[in-house]
């Protein structure tokens, strides 16, 4: 077991072969979950799955699995995949990479004749990328998807049925098709970092602990107008000094007590908004993000506490009201060391990390131990026609995929 | 002459009946210019000057002047006055306050008989406000008033026009009716202070050394846009927090080394303005004022450098782009310390300051020897019903007015 490793060959070749499918002249791929070439890439995966000798199934939401059942067992499956659909004119890694290397583990593992105790299923996820819906498969696949979310799609709502049309489901099949958690064991999923820490570091295999949740606030200091002339500076109650204030000491927080938290203020307003009038009033988006729900609600405190400090210096009043929250996924350990094992084995570098954005394993880990494998991009770059991860940290990534499925049917069985 | 002072009573009844013209329900006034409250009080004013036996005239511009000719004299004139517009539900101080107190100044000097060696001019100078174009009267008056500013009128052309055939005025009579400089030795306007400075420093009159420029920037600071999870804290070009930490180190300049300088940042536009992109672009409107040319020039290079200092620090970009700019009126040497010895010689208490709005002290200074005199406003509220000034202050200015003109007179003569 220790010596098995993937079929390289076979491996960049289908790697290269999908890459053509959506094709764009910079490089890269669009490949919109529902377009005509997420279609040709769900026909082309279920070609390649049903050669390889496996059982090929799309359920109601489209997803598609591809089963290995080395034997009759009544244990717990273990999944494996990501998705295939890309971000309009993205790259040629998010998201394939996952699926690719899932298939080429399971079909090494067949083709070395093991007599695993456990089904392998691949899966190919609908609509990751949020064209539609965002992680639309994964939700329906666990059961979260409600139809709340189908009504409200960011991509709109004649996108999401036309597009279920084309591949004849609909949102009562969708609502219909999720999995009993309990037939699952664990699911892994290899994805490019798009990030450029692995890269900085030079190391070859992140070991995601956790998709970070995110929090969003409007925050409004508000002050008082004046007379940017008459109205001596130490009289001022600008509402703009706390807000600035904030976003300097927000980032401190991050850079310090929360690293390796992060937090965004993308968004701010004045009112009255003159060149010669005090800031009465700053609205101000405040986003930040956390591996852990415990993470969050300090971090939260602490930037709560921040805002009214920053805002009692000056005299002014702040109001705090929620946008958005997304839960934390802090990944399994079981999984996770299952990952570490495989990659010590195969004598790749590997560092404990968290995900800054958000991927189907995010919907799937509170329901199944998970975790995932990333492998370094290219200067960070994804969601792009530049986006690239070097052939090695591709072979790398899907052995770090073969290995911890095989660690992971070692321990389940134990 | 030392114990010379202005009739208390008719000066009160005075400013009592004026403010009853455009009076509004809450105890201000509503008196822009060529309304026909306007029209009303430069009425009232003609009727008091000509009972005072001054001789008055309307110039081309709707300037009125009261003029009183002691004697044959080739000297210049002293002019002394301030406007009676105001702005819309404003309040019954600013500018009434200035030409009431020339008038009783003048006309105290005149009832006392005194042989002094020069001519006296009242003014009452049209649409100080702004609600046209802003100092009209007084820059047309110096001649400073340019066809392309009457083409551009902050009021709009058409209340211009109609406003000044109201007054059987046009545009030409306004560019021609200004005066030869050299036929005045000084000017003195009396105002409200419109802040709160004398009132906090239990000071009874304020000596204006000078208002001040101001100038005006857009500062553009570039980043990079980037996913607001993904990207690390520490590798970002957050264009927002070199904006943010110029707005907190340009207050600390004016605090410091620039006191009493003031800077105002009233607007702050961020691209592209989302929870969850870290900001590429903001856009920050930058006002700064000052004393005179020389410390504007000081606080500009500092405050560029300042702007390229905390943009290097994150890896921005910064442009800066002119967006208007009026210069710094420094007050006549001569006349503040005419101002200075007046207050003495009254008992009254005085200190030196800048004035932080503008009057039309400052399209006169340039030309002619100039300098203000400043009384406490309540709370420093102004261009609101609240603004007030005590009876006593009210007082207090038009007996330093008085003496400032004396004083005057004697230094001219010497």
């Amino acid at each position: 077991m220790s010596h098995l490793t993937i079929n390289e060959s076979r491996f960049l070749k289908n790697l290269a072969d999908l890459s053509r499918i959506g094709a764009t002249a910079d490089g890269g791929v669009n490949r919109p979950a529902f377009s005509d070439d997420d279609l040709a890439c769900r026909h082309w995966f279920e070609e390649k799955a049903a050669a390889a000798g496996l059982t090929v199934l799309t359920d109601g939401a489209g997803n598609q699995t591809a089963l290995w059942q080395p034997r009759e067992t009544s244990r717990p499956k273990i999944l494996v995949g990501s998705h295939l659909d890309s971000v309009p004119n993205g790259g040629r890694f998010d998201g394939a990479l996952g699926v690719l290397a899932a298939l080429e583990a399971v079909q090494t593992i067949k083709d070395s004749e093991m007599a695993i105790p456990f089904d392998l299923e691949v899966v190919n996820f609908t609509d990751e990328e949020g064209t539609i819906l965002g992680e639309l498969g994964s939700q329906a696949f666990i059961g979260s998807l409600t139809s709340h979310k189908l009504q409200q799609p960011r991509g709109g709502r004649e996108p999401l049925l036309r597009g279920l049309e084309r591949l004849g489901l609909s949102e009562e099949s969708c609502l219909g098709c999720c999995r009993n958690p309990q037939d699952y064991g664990a699911f892994v999923e290899l994805h490019i970092e798009q990030g450029s820490r692995l890269e900085k570091a030079g190391v070859d295999i992140g070991v995601v602990t956790g998709i970070v949740g995110i929090r969003s606030y409007w925050l409004t200091f508000t002050g008082e107008a004046a007379h940017a002339g008459t109205m001596p500076m130490a009289a001022r109650r600008d509402a703009l000094w706390g807000a600035t204030d904030f976003v300097a000491a927000a980032r401190q927080l991050a850079n310090g007590r929360f690293y390796p938290g992060v937090v965004n203020c993308g968004l701010i307003e004045v009112q009255p908004a003159a060149f010669n009038i005090v800031p009465a009033e700053v609205r101000l988006a405040l986003e930040f993000r956390h591996g852990s729900e415990t993470e969050l609600d300090q971090f939260e405190s602490a930037l709560m506490a921040l805002a009214n400090q920053t805002a009692a210096g000056y005299g002014l009043q702040v109001a705090i009201t929620a946008a958005d929250r997304i839960q934390a996924a802090p990944s399994s350990l079981l999984v996770v060391s299952a990952i570490e094992e495989a990659a010590e084995r195969l004598g790749l570098s590997h560092k404990r990390l968290l995900s800054f954005a958000g991927h189907d394993t995010q919907a799937i880990s509170p329901y199944i131990p998970s975790a995932m494998v990333f492998v370094p991009s290219v200067n960070g770059i994804s969601h792009n026609p530049k986006e690239l991860t070097h052939a090695q940290d591709c072979v790398n990534g899907a052995n770090v995929v073969l290995h911890t499925l095989l660690t992971l049917t070692n321990r389940l069985s134990g």
